[in-house]
């Protein structure tokens, strides 16, 4: 006889600030770890949380989403509430939580991840968004980005903006949207795929910011593209720039 | 004979949450005595900075001004990276430097002054905007805010929202703008006045959520407003919600 259990999914926001990224890592602050303490705390057992994103350190949330399954019955609302109580000060909160069907996964079930990336366009430093934008100071031509950033959009071979240290088994990935919006000094992009290669995200955003600055154009960027070679693209942006916005389910 | 000075205009860009306040303090970090610590590095000399908006501790500014005199020359871009290098770090940035006139005063000489108010209205804690907004709990009527804040527009006597040590000498102040607007769970609410007793605008928010939670009508407000009496309004909003954005001059 197996014990019943309850799968629940959760939307989680955090400040990447203070973590060495979602995935728990021994002695380490991490995002995972913080929810699964806070669940050790309500529920009196070890419980692991699977998350759609594991973003990596520095990174921010506003739409992370992710699974548990616990033996008891909680009412969803009162779940929330409880997690947020012992997630007090740490710099993660859950903004929702629903009961879920047994086979819902946050990451094998999702099927679409959207991101936003914030660069602050200015000589000057930043006060108030230190660690939540990337600081560019060169001036960025917005225009010519979103012009090559089109070229990212489709099914492609992303080998040239992946980490080396990427474990997918494919470089080919279905990129649904990437675009950019100006607005005075802040620059945002927001960027769609069913799933990212690791870094793709922040080494497209190194390889516009060359063409924003006018040192190369989208040509050179089709050109990296199909080349498939990491050390071709531009370095890979800031982690603080990033951050994960929605998980999309069927 | 007296040396020439040169006098300086500066626009400053501040987190407020380490500082205890925009007003030199002795033995606390505030934003003047950092600023007036890097002229010092500069300049080797003690110089003073005069500010148009004494913000309390934990209140922000993107628009605050001030000035200062320096008896060498400086080409204004240079005397602006100089000060950044010196803030570097410190949470204050300069985001423009201007040569000024011998009789500009970052006070005395400007008509306006711009707040913006932030609130994040739901019920989960922040993690994002955690010091960056209020973070109000109860579900709030924009409209019925809007609707009693156009009460406050104009020249009133406003003793009921001012703070028991403010000094001020006349509590007569005309308001020019005060205008709500929500984008899902975020409330912006921009209010410009020549000048502001202290902690007006924060009085004048924490009065405006009781009216957004249903718990006082318009009609109350004018009440508390010709009143003058200040127990009756409501209780002061957060330091962290509140920017100092613009300061206007002829």
């Amino acid at each position: 006889m197996t014990m019943p259990t309850y799968r629940y999914r959760i939307q989680i926001e955090y400040d990447g600030t203070p973590f060495h990224g979602w995935q728990r890592q021994e002695n380490l602050p991490t995002v995972q770890a913080s929810i699964e303490d806070a669940l050790k705390a309500l529920s009196g057992k070890k419980t692991l949380v699977e998350g759609a994103g594991r973003t990596d350190t520095g990174v921010h949330a506003t739409g992370q989403i992710g699974h548990f399954d616990l033996d008891k019955f909680f009412p969803a609302c009162r779940l929330k509430d409880a997690l947020n109580f012992y997630l007090k000060g740490k710099g993660v909160v859950i903004l929702g939580v629903q009961e879920a069907a047994p086979d819902f996964h946050a990451r094998f079930s999702a099927v679409s991840r959207t991101y936003r990336y914030d660069i602050v366009n200015r000589r000057t430093p930043l006060a108030l968004d230190h660690l939540r934008a990337w600081h560019v100071i060169p001036k960025l031509d917005v225009e010519q980005m979103q012009k090559a950033a089109y070229t990212f959009v489709g099914n492609h071979d992303f080998s040239a903006f992946r980490s080396a240290d990427c474990q997918g088994k494919s470089p080919l990935k279905t990129l649904l949207q990437f675009d950019l919006k100006q607005e005075d000094e802040k620059i945002t992009a927001i960027i769609k795929a069913r799933s990212f290669l690791h870094n793709q995200v922040r080494i497209m955003m190194g390889t516009l910011k060359k063409i924003g600055e006018g040192k190369w154009t989208d040509q050179d960027l089709v050109r990296i593209l199909k080349s498939g070679d990491r050390t071709l693209a531009g370095p890979t942006a800031p982690p603080h720039g990033l951050y994960l916005i929605d998980v999309g389910y069927e």
